[in-house]
């Protein structure tokens, strides 16, 4: 008799986007006539800039024809993109080989199948509120006990709020991965060196290794700010990080991304580079490569052409974000991130729950956005807005939250 | 202080295919002038066909335009391919509904990650010998012991060889999962209706789940033979079934497949629709759907004239099926396969052990083929040869084997 993976049933049912998804069909039944504003899920919405359709298109007519057409590739991606990507982070000042990097179909798959390289036995620490596939992946993986409004037993929660400036104070138990974000997913916030450092030293100290997710790095416009966590010294030896093509290049239904194994990298019972063969078997398993057109794309994204685009198309959406929340301050309300993150947090007027607030600005404004519980149970009070989205979608949005919201 | 998954350490290092690329680099270093001819890996090598890369230049376009981008789509993949695949199996007499068809970047990690929504206390049963990934991945899942000189303690391991038509007998102990593979890699042997019924009948009887991969459906000619599992009456109750464009349509490197979980199907603690719930969380959570261009090229691929090409395709690989079928039959070499399957499966000659074949074909006839002990301690003593190949670089393959093998 098979039986199945019990540690599913651990997962709370409600997850966040399909309940939004049924209150907003909820609402629109009832009210056929209004006009949806959506600043909820944080999906491109411009088209693919020329280099990369360019490239996209080129890669199609390579597999047209007999002498440039190719099958399987290696699974870790084409040699030319890690190369690039290698060349992006030497300009960063880190120094990585072309086979610490693993092309990806995306960073939420890497970001959900990285716990899978290590044991069960480890004790996980989320920002929290934080991107749920981190907790998800790790409740599948069976490192929690049984969820209870939004609270899994076993994980650490480092609360993000504002006494922290929503990054996270170094844990003070012992935790053996640690999964941090930055630009956040939901708060906007952006690490700096020195938070960063601590944290590193922390991994050091205690052989933790961090999993840090990078995917909106693009959107860091103060050269201040670290784009990548082997800025820090020392973070090779701790650190695995993740990033992506999706909200850099408009790559969210084109699926591209990657992650960086340092050899470097160990754990208690690793010896150097464990970790690294372990991904690399692990993706050459259970993976069989990023689409061959879609790397392609990758590379005019990676091209000087293409990184002016993509430049320019990070300008767009942050012209959103500073309209987002340029808007709420103008009424009052308290909000933070939208700077060099495309995401703006605000905290609920009145003392709201998040799920109330949801349902305040989707009937007084006809606006979505997304509840800051569904990110953990430090998100509660909060809400996110995105800024992706038609610069006219979201003027008419934010002009609506200006001119409705009842305060 | 972070620990690693030591399943990990209990597979066995050499892999099959690096190793094979291990004995090809030594052998051309030191014959620089042998000229190499390859019938090793399944890997596509004939163009995309004219519909597919028209349907690919149109996604691209739509990416390329405001009006009709779009950005994540349903992880499960577009309706408009479900439906398609749908109408397919309805043509196979299997009712199915798109909500049970799941699209995906391919076969190989369904098959990989399949095992994921299955409890670690589940029997699993495979061919012998067998597509390694079941094995590796159910290692990895926790559900054997070390391996050792290619077999790993607790799984149960199906024999195929000639006594039985290389299909395997009912289990005579309890198993939970069962992977069944037709057309088989790596033998070619195809499975009978009936064949396949004794097997539904089996997990049925004992709430088995068999995961059916049918990856080479398309390389069924004979009508009285089933393409789809879901052909058995009750399959339903207790298959899984994955599929793969990779070979009918030459998207080895594009990347798409679909696995079928119909909601009728059970395990021992699971409720009706459980496991069709588990793999929708499980793809949901892990996984963030096929590229979008990807899935126009798939649309394409199942049109009217996707189809014809795909079987032209088909047709043409099949052409060195039989050459290499009747030129190791015309020097007396026993041989199977090959005939509605892409494989060949050889018995080698004067016992030989499978890697001693590989080096006498490598040395004498320059070809690179697969040794059969790579797939499980069944192969032992038999070889794959691949039909995937331009008909002149296979045609000189066979010639040279004819001509040069010592026997």
């Amino acid at each position: 008799m098979a039986k199945i993976n019990a540690h599913y049933l651990k997962l709370e049912a409600g997850y966040l986007f399909p309940e939004i998804a049924r209150r907003t069909r909820e609402f629109q039944a009832k009210n056929p006539d209004a006009k949806l504003m959506r600043l909820g899920i944080g999906n491109t919405t411009e088209p693919l800039t020329p280099a990369i359709v360019a490239g996209l298109h080129a890669g199609v007519d390579k597999l047209a024809d007999v002498k440039t057409y190719t099958g399987y590739g290696d699974e870790q991606g084409f040699v030319e993109l890690r190369e690039a990507l290698r060349t992006r982070y030497a300009g960063y000042g880190a120094e990585l080989a072309a086979d610490e990097i693993f092309v990806s179909d995306g960073a939420k798959p890497d970001s959900a199948n990285i716990q899978s390289i290590f044991g069960v036995d480890n004790v996980v620490a989320v920002q929290d509120p934080a991107y749920p596939v981190y907790v998800d992946s790790n409740v599948i993986g069976g490192r929690t006990g049984k969820g209870e409004k939004g609270t899994y037993p076993g994980l650490v929660y480092m609360r993000c709020d504002e006494s922290n400036g929503f990054f996270p104070d170094i844990p003070k138990q012992k935790v053996d991965i640690i999964y941090l974000c930055s630009p956040n997913n939901p708060t906007g916030a952006v690490a700096t060196h020195e938070q960063l450092r601590g944290f590193v030293e922390y991994a050091l100290k205690h052989k933790a290794v961090i999993i840090f997710d990078s995917a909106y790095a693009a959107y860091i416009s103060d050269p201040t700010l670290p784009r990548s966590i082997f800025e820090i010294e020392g973070a090779k030896k701790c650190c695995i990080e993740l990033n992506s093509f999706s909200k850099e290049a408009g790559f969210t239904g084109v699926r591209l991304g990657w992650t960086i194994v340092p050899k470097a990298c160990v754990c208690e019972d690793g010896a150097e580079g464990e970790l690294n063969r372990l991904w690399l078997r692990r993706q050459t398993t259970m993976f069989n490569g990023a689409s061959n057109i879609v790397q392609y794309g990758g590379l005019a994204a990676l091209s000087e052409a293409g990184q002016k685009e993509c430049q320019a198309l990070v300008a767009y959406y942050m012209v959103n974000a500073r309209a987002i929340r340029e808007g709420l301050q103008a009424i009052g309300l308290e909000c933070f991130g939208g700077v060099n993150a495309p995401y703006v947090w605000l905290k609920t007027p009145g003392g709201l729950t998040s799920w109330a607030f949801f349902d305040k600005l989707l009937t007084e404004c006809h606006v979505v956005g997304t509840p800051g519980s569904g990110f953990g149970p430090g998100g509660e009070g909060y809400f996110r807005l995105s800024s992706f989205g038609h610069h006219e979608d979201v003027r008419k949005a934010v002009e609506s939250i200006k001119t409705r919201l009842k305060l």
